[in-house]
């Protein structure tokens, strides 16, 4: 069975790269494409990358036709995608990529993202989309919420840690290094070729970063207590990829043990051999993501490096994903795209 | 029906791209690998981005049973090439992507390589796999050489103006830019990243690229007169890529009429339209092959620019599109996925 | 001796260049910095690699006291430039390093910039900024116009041949590589890190790129007769550093020792050895500028090959080579940093 | 006063480096040049981008006269640098960059490095050479062991704050993000373009890298009591540069006016303003070092970054810096050239 699908956002990054994953979907068919800045342009002109597929032409995203739609996939801003969706029909089932419904709490999305939020309802419907946490929820779900991409990193690092209560919970430090597709196509002056290539930094430094919200959200709930991350990204000069480095209390083959049952039966998520550390590299333009841990010198702590790719397992393809499931596909079905290395 | 798949030389690049490809392919299965020098070691170990595959352990060539392969690809150096193929069973269908069968003729083969040729009765039965080209040759042949990668290239963007005349044979320039994995995975200085990132330069200036060795013979052929080009290749600072710059003698329009015509009903050569040039970046990963032509302001002059990635439709991608065609498959099976971007 | 040195347009790559050398210049002291978008801002915050220098605030350029500097580097974008430069003292010594007084002839000025020229008296009055080929006339001048960048790369190779009829002149094919440096700190699309970086492509192919006015001009000049040559520039992802390749027709022999004793008493131009050619890594944030030449398998036919630093030779570096000459100072005065390589 | 420099190991990155410095140095000579597998050869060889220079050809180390040189650079991988060492006057000045005479504790060097130290009375006699924190030791020195790279960027972050008791001492966590050419060139499948552009990993995870050995020597001798921190280096893909983040207890605001003041004075430390933190393309091809401080979310916790470049201030330019002091020159002299930005 063939599912008609549509994407709203469709010319930033994460659209694109939904669009890459779809085209060779076995039973997904992209029958519209919305981006209001572009509507009327084709795809070819937006992502010459895509000339050879046979794509409908951008249209705004109030001309879509959704009685015709299985499942939509939204790709905007935050704070447009809440205004779109708010304005959508009630029963179409949407996959949102946007930070609008990852947090549950309307008090803490203004707290994070600064504005009020237009439509606290639909924040209360939507699943969050870490799926291999939420894989029940989701299948059942009308709108999920995917994750802000450092987020999903800092969590399948995490997540299973912090449930066994194999590490403390008082002293985890998350250091991220992101590549630079995770800013999306936007036009500033520190995503310039000339002033990331050769060089790298911090940002967001002391704790602003709003996934920041997420972890604490997640983190929270999964601990039953309070529990606050320090977490600090840096981009650096490659176009896609996440590494998290994690630094936590707790013993290294614990550590170890803990994620390795969490995802022996996950079919996106692999755990390293002890003491080996995975590369950005091996996981580009797939939906997988390499979880490596070691112990360190000093007793009775661990690092644990995640990589992944993020617009693609902490973006797009964790959004096919979702979308698999809700439609009642093969959870895997167009997302087992081998890395792309060298 | 799924057709049992050897690798000779998987531990290079070229063979690393192969399994990417054939991993997610509908009826090809990967049943053993070969790398003498790796025998005995995972692919993980060698590639860890394969390792959720469950890939065969890497082996020595003469360990595998042949009789049990409908299809083995070679991807060893050349010289080592034709000592391995010469030793195989004579009824294997092989798809070679070394420069061992490619020349035609045992003498150029020598005056290119240096080496007289070991087995010329294989290189006089090898059908020379440009895909597009030799496409009912390859369905029928048992041994194909695949093409160089800058070869293929020049010829995607000449072959079809030689055989129609359209433009001038003795005054073709094509100016190459390629990107560094096309040059294996070889531990040489200029290779490392502190020396060529921020840094390109010309290399095999003045006509003495091998590659060369098969645009003689081929426009050669085409023409029915000796046809010589000038040919200088270009490392640029990327991992994945062939740009070709040609500069001709000829019509713009004319030149652009007999491309589109060429290629019209070609599923992975793409023309863009007249005044349009391509991207190395938008043909990532990918199969494809984007071809520009642009007029020069000085009349009768053009300029041709045609971009491929190196890896696959230079020479894995090219691989198993022939093996589709030799094995009675759809020839765009496992081929279609989207170029890689950003 | 020390000079008062002022900068306009001190935001850019070329003013940060600018001030890059002129910081350990013996005998230039910086007293003024304009920038009118950024004026009452540091240049720490502008460009935090200068954070360490005691520079002034940037100002606006009409708040400058001219009357205290004793040279004025111009770094405007060009329209903006004649504008500026068209209000300031007439007895200012003045380095354009726009585009703006490069074409002696206002119509040439008009059919490749696309706008009248707003100061054909000054036009007539500024001295070609190619400094080792109009030494004398810069060091009595009082307005050089700095050369384009791919122009001063192509004019270095080109020059000495066209003049003493080396080569043949009609049918000179440049094709440049050039480095996103060049493109300027603009907020593009296709600069961005995302967009290039893994990316190369061909630009203002056909004949339209505006440095070609300056071929025009120079070589037809030095020709004594009507000389276009073709010319294709790329853009590849590296910062700085252009590479252009030549195809000529001419015994490589004579085009080596034509380009040998042209500039064997450069201090900036390096000959390679007969048959080498150079990598921009190699010229990398410096001053330098290395041309090798290979003969072609074909008869009659060379490649000649240029790299140089498209912001330092190619535009500050030469500027201030320029006012070097101007202000009676050594020529080399400030520009013998070695290059930066890796 | 010129004096005669030596540099033995100059085939190297660092001993390019030293030639790039010294090549601009007011008062240094460079009189000989050994790198014993690559005797005879010309440094325009081994390194185009010198060869404007007019250099001694490479000799093998024991050709050089050492009479006749004031100060010996010795650039060679450790174990070899103390055979050599061992066997040069003992009269001679000699800066070290190897990391052969770091470690006062000969068992500590054993441990680290995994062999007995061959001279053990030149271990004794080395000094530190962290400049800024063994200045007058430095300049009455005659061996003087240059730093890790990796170990001066964490100890500028950190000496001021452990000395002063600013910061807990049980619980800091160094984060490093090192640029390829700290690996050096040497021919390793991980530090090809291919394998690394677009890739980064951790490496030497959990407390094996041996730049912790400065780190436990210096910040125990510091604290008067075992000092042990965590410390965890990345590759990631560019040429130059270091960016180390710490995670520390301690007041933010005690932080930054701890190393504030420290720095206050010293020429090539730059400290930010609060809230600031750095990127390793301000500092690129420069001997500064940018650090910034920000107060975590999480009371009583801060965050240190400190960029600098790891060729230059981390190794070639510290090792000029030693041996001005140790001839009685100005400190900064040939230190000054600005960053390479972009």
């Amino acid at each position: 069975m063939t599912h008609s699908i549509a994407i709203i956002g469709a010319s930033g990054y994460t659209g694109a790269e939904l669009i890459r994953i779809i085209a060779t979907h076995p039973s997904f068919e992209i029958t519209a494409l919305a981006a209001n800045s572009k509507a009327g342009q084709s795809m070819s002109t937006v992502f010459p990358h895509l000339r050879h597929l046979d794509l409908p032409e951008l249209v705004r995203w109030d001309q879509i036709d959704y009685a015709q739609i299985d499942l939509c996939f939204c790709a905007l801003p935050h704070k447009t995608s809440q205004e779109v969706i708010g304005a959508l029909p009630r029963d179409l089932k949407i996959v949102d990529l946007s930070a609008d419904f990852r947090l549950r709490d309307p008090l803490q999305y203004q707290a994070w993202y600064g504005n009020p939020h237009l439509a606290p309802d639909l924040q209360a419907e939507a699943v969050y989309g870490l799926t291999e946490f939420y894989r029940s929820q989701i299948a059942s779900a009308r709108l999920v919420a995917g994750t802000g991409c450092n987020a999903a990193t800092g969590q399948y690092m995490l997540r299973p840690l912090i449930q066994n209560r194999v590490i403390g919970l008082n002293d985890i430090i998350l250091d991220l290094k992101c590549a630079v597709s995770g800013a999306g196509r936007s036009l500033k002056e520190n995503l310039l070729h000339a002033e990331l290539s050769e060089g790298y930094n911090a940002y967001a430094v002391g704790g602003t970063h709003r996934h920041l919200g997420e972890f604490d959200q997640e983190f929270s709930a999964l601990a039953g207590e309070d529990v606050k991350i320090q977490f600090t990204p840096h981009l650096v000069p490659a176009n896609r990829g996440i590494l998290a480095t994690g630094y936590v209390t707790g013993n290294g083959h614990d550590v170890h043990a803990a994620l390795s049952a969490a995802y022996g039966s996950e079919p996106f998520i692999e755990m390293l051999p002890f003491g080996q550390t995975p590369s950005t590299h091996h996981v580009r333009g797939s939906n997988f993501c390499h979880i490596g841990v070691v112990a360190d010198r000093l007793p009775g702590r661990s690092i644990i490096v995640a990589a992944l790719d993020n617009l693609t397992k902490g973006s797009s393809g964790q959004a096919v994903q979702n979308a698999n499931l809700m439609l009642g596909e093969d959870e895997t079905a167009g997302l087992l795209m081998v890395p792309c290395f060298p």
